[in-house]
């Protein structure tokens, strides 16, 4: 396996392989890798012939208040377990490199990242924007391999990748869970065993929603409401019902829609999220 | 010569001429084309081994006030100038397909987009920047070719490549002018003969202001004062005096600086610039 530091080496072996014609499958990553990641390597190992995965706690998309020092760093650890998923070359560019004095560019996707967390977190979604973009630029990948816990960040880099001619497939794979039924985070290191269990409270809430809504419940302030009230144990940043498309508020669940939620346990911020798409009879008994 | 029109069928054409091992030169352009365009493409064509242009009226760097529908359209005219200086595939997307319904994605340049024609035209820039990224994204190419007419233009250019690691060497060419000093623009077909008269004043302004420099003088304010007065016969825009890599505005001349003025002319809005690197021994007798 190689890790390469800087964007002309990435290029060059990416370049290369391509020349070899290759395909190349890519997990960008924040590194303190946990099950989540790993099923996104194995597939992006099987469908491609090479797979690449990047490692960077990218500054930009922290505010000055959030948690960018304390993000859990652990290299030696990371990479082996990439190199055991069958990942080829790792991409672990330096900060310095990635934003020189003067760095002056953003790319910037509008709509689809104004609410959830691009409410609570307003340059989050142009800092996620703008080191994808420059990921991708490195790597070149043919396919690109992201969680459905992130599933507004799936959003924004899918239109991203289509509006910008990025010519990458943007592959959206299902949340990994915890036996108990918490979203795997890397972020749910910071949890004491209090907080965890607590945390519990998230998932459960959108179990049982998902359950209302395959039963017929089609009024989303319905759903929303059941969920507020069953994330009792949490802090609740948002609950919200969306399009799970252009992540726009719906009233009445009749198209694939996005039930998502973000919320502080002890001094953590978790997110989570489950998708429903209405079966057509379902929805003509309604009307 | 091929002429492409999806992003698609553009990459396909670079992913196969890279595969075999060929660098890319290109040449994005409005069509329209002149001698200036043409210097661009010769230098394209000798420098790499396939040379690519592509012609794309581009909506979103227009105001809604601005010559957008009256901008100058002769495809067929363009795309023989291209073949004759030895370009190999035009890229001519169509604008349904560049900016389809729900696109929301934009490049922003801060900083060096902030003066000059990005006060003037606020939009501009973010225009530019985002087509350019889509069409470098279609095309790929090793370098790209722009005229150091629109020098501002260049610089953002070079800062958005360089930012977001395109991989892209930027190639600023010099501006070809007309044997009585206009600057060659498409814009100049718009120009009454009366109106393109009185345009001489713009470049008389910039050559006088030039041998002012090179005799020693450093301060710019002197030198813009000038270069105003001389501009008698339209109406200025602005006259300024940067910093040629930030476009920043400078007090004193002593590094290269970049002296770029926009007037307008009947109702033509043209600009213009020259460049000017203070030889090293005059700076010390200043000092």
């Amino acid at each position: 396996m190689e890790v390469f530091r800087t964007a002309e080496s990435m290029r060059n072996w990416s370049r290369a392989q391509r020349a070899a014609g290759k395909r190349i499958g890519f997990v960008p990553t924040m590194g303190a890798l946990h099950e989540g990641h790993l099923s996104l390597m194995r597939v992006a190992v099987q469908d491609n012939e090479v797979a690449v995965a990047s490692i960077f706690v990218n500054p930009t998309q922290f505010a000055p208040h959030e948690d960018f020092d304390a993000y859990p760093r652990q290299f030696e650890r990371d990479a082996a377990m990439c190199e055991a998923a069958g990942i080829v070359a790792i991409y672990a560019p330096m900060a310095s490199g990635m934003y020189p004095e003067n760095f002056s560019t953003y790319v910037l996707v509008e709509k689809v990242s104004e609410g959830l967390c691009g409410g609570s977190r307003p340059h989050f979604f142009r800092g996620v924007a703008t080191v994808v973009t420059k990921l991708f630029n490195a790597v070149t990948p043919d396919r690109a391999y992201f969680g459905q816990k992130d599933a507004q960040q799936c959003a924004v880099i899918t239109r991203m990748a289509r509006d910008l001619d990025m010519g990458v497939e943007i592959v959206e794979m299902p949340i990994v869970r915890e036996p108990d039924g918490l979203a795997m985070s890397s972020r749910n290191a910071y949890l004491s065993e209090e907080e965890r269990v607590r945390a519990l409270c998230i998932s459960r809430a959108l179990f049982a929603a998902q359950a209302r809504m395959e039963a017929g419940e089609r009024d989303a302030a319905c759903v929303k409401a059941e969920v507020l009230q069953a994330m009792d144990e949490v802090t609740v940043d948002y609950v919200e019902l969306v399009d799970a498309d252009t992540m726009r508020s719906v009233e009445t669940i009749e198209k694939p829609v996005l039930l998502a939620v973000a919320a502080v346990s002890g001094g953590t911020r978790l997110i989570d999220n489950i998708k429903y798409t209405p079966s057509e009879s379902l929805v003509r008994v309604e009307r």
